[in-house]
């Protein structure tokens, strides 16, 4: 059966795909015609499903399956929106696959116990406007509603791009969900890394939302003729960077579900004769235990200021940027894990290094995330790729899910 | 006495700086109307010295104490051109001591068993043509004679310069010195690196003048998101390179005379949150002695490529240039050294990193250098400086070793 609904999955997403901006890769920003255009979709398929489809007014597409009103509501979905020249899977395949399980669900004339909306966030990956994930934080009453006020290149605000989507930003704060009626809110998502891939497993179940931090690191020495100062009268800034470079990924080595970055580099004057006077550096640091990163960032801190001391630099080193880690829901995690089982996978846990929009629902209820193996780990590319096998297991899962969470 | 002799020495360089391009800084191009006012100050010079002057047909300024047909001649000078907003001292100050040195031997009416020719030479930096050391090369007969119609940036061909100058370059080859009548080639330079201030002596004796080679290195690894790939299964480019930096400034430090800078690094994609998929970068070495440098090269090249291995990447690296190390004459060391004794300094011997005319002269006859003491290593800068003290003491060892040399 899977193969089948997984051919669906793989058809619908195809679809979706062909509503973008750009020929190459696809570009869906939030509250355009591509997004309209994929909405109309989505709504098409939920309303076959049988659920009841509205957009609320922060955007966010909702089919709802309605057990009555005393049953609690579970809570599924991802984002509609993409990066530019994105691929076909990041977001979305979020909303096509529960759309899939329910609909199976439905042609069987299954009933849950509880109510289920699948949710089709607009906004996650904040390429439009200087902000994001506007939908998850309406409905756990966390949004900041200045942000709506901001504008995007063209100076239209998010508070105008909404109403002219059809919807009411004014009444964005009545969003908020009574979270002793939610059961939680489960995240299905291509995994965007090489780890399932590499396990040889197409399911896994996600642990915790990695908490991030950024750090950036400036050393100053002294630019110098390369051919004229002995090595010990040196004050080089690259070979005081290296060190760093070598630590922070020493450290990620031997600490489990550390991850350790540095992305960006900068070297001044940066020519082949002349001892580097400056270096510019970024650390990033991520892990689903915020004490580990917290420690992490303290660690290299203090190396970067003792290396600086030692070789006679200057050190200039600050935090940029912090964000906590998520955990998973406990009972959630139990019960994808059971729903693995059920495909008879081999269960894989792992923690998700990317930031998703289950990081904000978090705040209004217990979450957890359905990883998708995704080949090469390619994600945020045009060759972004989850196989109709793959994606057909995660839609037995869910409907396995569906049936035994709350039975 | 050397401190008078020193203020002279400063209020001619300080004449000759005036003779530049541009305000701030010195900006003396070969063939320019700078170049020719600043022969003419030295010219005056010279000829006040007691020695007669003319100009080569490679541009070179010469001006000789002759002391009979079948006496040897002792070669003395430097180049007359700067860098771009360069220095007062670079070059022009090995012209300028030696012409007061003579000067004051003159006046005290010593005459020298041998002939001395100061050498004003055009051209070392090779800032105007896409070549250099045309004068020593001519000297040495190792000139290739095609430069001479390399051209400016703004299409003026050598040739046609060296005319307007007023000598004939169809000559050029002509000007191939008898070795069997040369003495040696003495060079005063500043030491443009901060070995001298840092051992607080005013004068060095040049062991040899380092050869050079460069190394281009490209990592190639693949680029990813910081989050999602853990530690194991990164091909992260930096990483790599830092490792390669870290060796390269070890073997340095351990093997005595050899230096190792990478002072070019680019990284791609070089964002906070990608994972480095490629960096190229240079290696430079620089040793007074060619089988060390030589063996540093292939050591590192190893070194890099093994990295490459164990890492999972691909690795390209070449020598793109190399360049040997002249070897200073010991008996023309001695000489210096002896007349650095003479000024009741402490001498120390250091090789020099940087190229000097000398490098080319060595193809004529053996070469020595004296490098004087310059304020914290500074130079092609308008912020070179050596001291009146300093250079009055170089001026007391050169009449020293022209007393002493043929005794």
């Amino acid at each position: 059966m899977n193969h089948l609904l997984g051919q669906r999955a793989q058809d619908r997403l195809k679809q979706l795909a062909e509503c973008s901006a750009s020929e190459f890769g696809v570009t869906r920003l939030p509250f355009t015609k591509e997004h309209h255009k994929a909405n109309a979709l989505l709504k098409g398929w939920m309303e076959e499903a049988g659920l009841t489809v509205h957009v609320d007014d922060a955007g966010t597409l909702i089919g709802r399956y309605d057990a009555g009103d005393n049953a609690p509501t579970l809570l599924m979905g991802s984002h509609q929106d993409s990066v530019k020249q994105g691929g076909s899977y990041d977001g979305i395949m979020g909303i096509v696959l529960p759309i899939i399980a329910l609909d199976a669900l439905n042609r069987q004339g299954g009933k849950l116990p509880y109510s289920v909306e699948i949710l089709a966030f607009a906004d996650e990956e904040g390429v439009r406007f200087p902000t994001a994930l506007v939908g998850p934080r309406a409905l756990a009453g966390t949004l900041d509603e200045r942000v709506i006020d901001r504008k995007d290149k063209n100076g239209i605000t998010l508070r105008h791009a909404l109403k002219d989507f059809g919807v009411n930003p004014d009444n964005i704060g009545l969003l908020k969900r009574d979270a002793s009626k939610i059961l939680g809110f489960i995240e299905t998502h291509i995994e965007q890394g090489p780890v399932l891939e590499h396990e040889d497993v197409p399911l896994g179940v996600v642990s915790a939302i990695s908490g991030i931090e950024r750090h950036q690191l400036t050393f100053t020495g002294q630019a110098a003729h390369a051919g004229t100062v002995p090595m010990h009268l040196r004050k080089d800034a690259l070979t005081a960077a290296a060190e760093v470079i070598q630590e922070a990924e020493k450290l990620a080595i031997k600490i489990p579900d550390l991850l350790a970055t540095v992305g960006q580099l900068d070297v001044t004057p940066n020519v082949v004769n002349a001892i580097p006077g400056n270096v510019s550096m970024s650390i990033e640091l991520r892990s689903p235990i915020d004490e580990v990163r917290e420690k992490a960032g303290e660690i290299l801190q203090v190396f970067a200021r003792d290396t600086a001391l030692l070789r006679g630099l200057d050190c200039d080193i600050k935090r940029t940027y912090s964000q906590s880690a998520t955990e998973c829901d406990h009972s959630l995690q139990l019960a994808i894990t059971r729903a693995i089982v059920a495909t008879q996978c081999r269960v894989h846990q792992l923690p998700s290094g990317a930031t998703h929009d289950a990081s904000a629902m978090s705040d209004l209820t217990g979450v957890a995330m359905l990883f998708v193996r995704c080949k090469k780990g390619i994600s945020h590319n045009p060759a972004e790729y989850a196989s109709d096998e793959d994606m057909g297991l995660a839609i037995d899962a869910l409907i396995s899910l569906l049936i035994n969470i709350r039975s």
